[in-house]
């Protein structure tokens, strides 16, 4: 069955942690095998130079995956990550940056991930992201 | 000149976003093209489970090579991440991590490093990140 | 001016090393910042196991991306790769895998791009690199 | 029981690609977690301006582990690639490289470890590499 955004939304305030949860975070859109979160612009995220930190946008990239291998499996899955690799191509200033994953394959044991940075309104990648996962329980009701 | 201990905490100070700086940091090491910062266990910081999240273990280790950076180069450089490849190896319960950079590449343009996170008190790698940095702009004084 | 299949081809002869043309690349499509090498079978490239090696993977993808950046600069540049990044999902057996790259960003200084591997027949992904390379110079007639 | 250069010289021999071992790898150095090979330097391995081609480095990185691993586990086990990671730092022109790997964790399904690849006769890394692969079998004799 497939994953609601509020669905989403709900898995996402149930099991991070509250420093990630302070990025207020938004679940746009979720699917099978993906999903979008909304990072609002906040004062509190940008560095000197008056861009997004990288660092919330990495946060980000490693949250969404979570959501969209939960919409591959119809649930949430108890799931750690192995690696995380992230690009930035162009900063992101004053503005919301948009975060959607794509699952690249969700095996037995591991699952791989691609991750596109946005900034709101605007086509052109700001970051992009790969991470692997470690799976460590079944879809839900298996 | 070599950085302090004191000078490396003002630069983090100055130059991060104020939700990076929510995680209290501590500088506790500053060398030539090295640096390490203790990040205080804390209960915001923890996913379900019990572990500290990764988020914050790769929100330091992009932190801490600018420190590194900037102790290779006499004090603060601009500088913007190019690149970050992390990975977790094993998961840090109730305790505080330190992540130590060392720069293993300062060139004119692209300044390379890589980043050992361990849990307060165990030898043993819990993370390890690898990072490409462009450099923006040139030493202090220079 | 686009370029053409014969043209990639041309650029992959005059530049890559003699054992990376051992491998016998076929260029398939060349296009505005994309193209795709076919790898012919080859039991030269089995390790033990019975699939190709992921070392043949990992080359070809480091090379697609050159010919996908001159088509999108119009011609071949003078570029070195900074850094690549590949996730093996599944192995090759016993047919040509077909290596696809896709450029990211094509910036002043670095490109960056992704590289989705499959073997031939097949959907799925066998492979998926991300890489950042140097532009080393201008685009040909500029 | 500790691994000895024939030793791993002779694991080289019989698990790898016959195009990987074309390039006439030497082992140098084989301990506990740790490994040496030697990359000859050879025309065939060179790119149009004269230095080793980095898909010769990246696929030296990946051989090289798998003898590191064998080192720390008494002798040679099923293992396969599942990421690696290469940051070029500098060319290498007309000497040999050689190419050293370190175990950084070694659990029961994963490996992580390092490379560092310097050329013959000087202290700095022209290049650095972090690799993570499965672990399909148990160690010899278990």
């Amino acid at each position: 069955m497939a994953l609601t955004v509020a669905d989403a939304q709900a898995i996402l305030s149930a099991n991070f942690a509250p420093w990630v949860l302070d990025l207020n975070l938004k679940v746009e859109m979720a699917g099978e095998g993906t999903a979008r979160i909304r990072l609002p612009f906040d004062k509190k995220l940008v560095r000197v130079g008056g861009t997004i930190c990288g660092q919330a946008l990495m946060t980000v990239a490693d949250t969404v995956m979570v959501l969209a291998v939960a919409g591959a499996s119809g649930g949430f899955r108890p799931m750690t990550t192995v690696g995380q690799t992230i690009s930035f191509m162009k900063p992101v200033s004053s503005v919301d940056a948009l975060v959607e994953a794509r699952v690249l394959r969700l095996g037995k044991t591991l699952a791989f991930g691609e991750i596109a940075i946005r900034a709101d309104g605007r086509d052109e990648l700001v970051a992009h992201a790969t991470t692997t996962y470690a799976i460590l329980g079944p879809p839900p009701g298996s």
